[in-house]
């Protein structure tokens, strides 16, 4: 069964188009170290969590409201030796030390950028969600502070067709979730 | 070491963001077994295998041409455990039962369904890479007459951004790869 | 005024994005002659006829629920004196000689083809809106079949933009409305 | 024959897909005033006098390096009667009154939207071509800073289609040419 149909609903999470890109293009396998921030209901954790298992990813939050939705699926995908909580504002430090991966989807992430510079290995990538320009434009800025290296920043549009009676694009669909910004931490 | 930076070039691949698509949108995991074809150069059986450890995938090519290439980058990525190639052709038959997810992307793609249908396990998935909308059509007609469910089409189009001195998209880029087709055997 | 704010609405009608674009591809100008198939409300042909003034747009529609419509929008944009109502079948023929372009939106257009070569003046165009890829196909063939040349479909999507607290994309939007089809009649 | 094929090129210039656009959702018509600028190598303006004419295009320009290439253009189309070359910088200052559209495509667009506002009649428009996001950012700004309602920020992509022996978008395309703003002058 798709792991996602166990998860219970929380706040907006990643979708599995923008999770799979993140997985793909950080190029992260079975035993990476990953810290994960905000884990909202935790859906990009334990999405990354099956498919790094034996490897461990760290998943931060500081909103109340959501740890119980992140404890619950992180058990419903059975993930409780992989994806860890902590319960703490990833903006104030990290914890990790040798992150080969640190995802961001949270709206200061730019306050978080120099922690995750510290956290990551060598050669270890950052990905950051933007939702809007201007938490992009605050995003490059610090990671380019920060000397991080081969930036790359996409969109991932999934156009929808029908193939009923006939075949052609759906009339209405998502245009828009999110930029992605990957970048490297200089070796 | 992002995995597919150890591979042979071959013949043309599934690019990332499509491989990407179908192990989020097929939801398969760790366990899982998955039957490919054609290998080409083996990308998307090396990327979904890396995955899906300790499961198997069995991916199928008759084209002599690429059978080496596979097999180093199957030893390239250290998947010799869990990637086997057949040396055979798809559209003559599938010898693998209870498959949980068949990936099709050959210009025959519409002669493997009903094996396909006949090799997948009651729920399991079927993804068809289709470059022209013809192919996407021959699979679509296949895919009803063996009562397939839930079929849903569509494009993957990344569309990259450049940050640099200012932000705006990239004047040129890539348009289009293929239409990917995912469906299910009905339980 | 925008001259669209006059019509009354009636059947689906082509968008002003893709009637712009017929207009600045087929090259039109004032003067021109110009078939149009099937009127529908009339908004092509209005649209048309305001910017070929003097010349002329002979718009055909045999859908008698659609007639009074057509002619409330011609009189609304007092363009009496550019477009002409013709109540027929234009499967059946088109009785005017050296169009400079003609404009096909109907399910038959395929049938339409033959009549829009007699019609065209050397060098002509012909424009095909094109819902699905069914009927893009069988046009396409027909366009081939009398040598029409320079053949070019696009599809035409505007991406609409929030910029009120934020710049972003918006959520959800127009996918697709139909595929263009432009050819030139040989000279 | 499309107008177009007369110009002679110069500095990079609005493409038709964009220039149509602008004539269809600006709404106007034979017999509105505009004001374009910078002229460019006066495609925009050439292509809105086609037509507006007997209405009036007053284009802006101050590279001399343009302005021969702009006078050779306005004569090959035979607009001499309809678009008026003015040598001056628009950031500095607009001559005309009442103006129904005023077209925007030059660096420092926002330095003139001041001078738009009091060149337009009640009610009319303003269209602005932003290459960058940080040049829609600037122009949104001054643009609220000045009142204009009904603000509207898209892309306009076209994406074209293979048709030869099957049936594809294709591969490569244009991704991005620039962010299109209308607004309107509150009445």
């Amino acid at each position: 069964m798709p792991f996602r149909r166990k998860l219970k609903r929380g706040p907006q999470v990643v979708l599995p188009k923008d999770a799979a890109l993140i997985l793909a293009y950080s190029g992260i396998a079975p035993g990476s170290k990953v810290v994960d921030a905000g884990a909202g209901s935790g859906f990009l954790a334990t999405f990354l969590g099956t498919y790094l298992k034996p490897g461990k990813v760290y998943t931060y939050e500081n909103d109340e409201r959501f740890l119980q939705i992140v404890k619950d699926n992180i058990r419903a995908c059975g993930l409780e030796d992989v994806v860890v909580l902590r319960e703490a504002d990833v903006t104030k430090g990290i914890k990790e030390k040798n992150v080969d991966l640190v995802t961001l989807d949270l709206k200061d992430a730019k306050k978080a950028v120099k922690h995750a510079h510290k956290a990551l290995v060598d050669g270890g990538m950052i990905v950051v969600y933007s939702p809007t320009v201007e938490h992009l434009m605050g995003v490059i800025k610090e990671l380019k502070k920060y000397k991080f290296t081969e930036l790359k920043t996409v969109e991932n549009i999934v156009r929808e067709w029908k193939t009923d009676l006939t075949t052609r694009p759906e009339t209405m669909g998502l245009m828009h979730t999110g930029f992605l910004t990957f970048a490297k931490k200089i070796k």
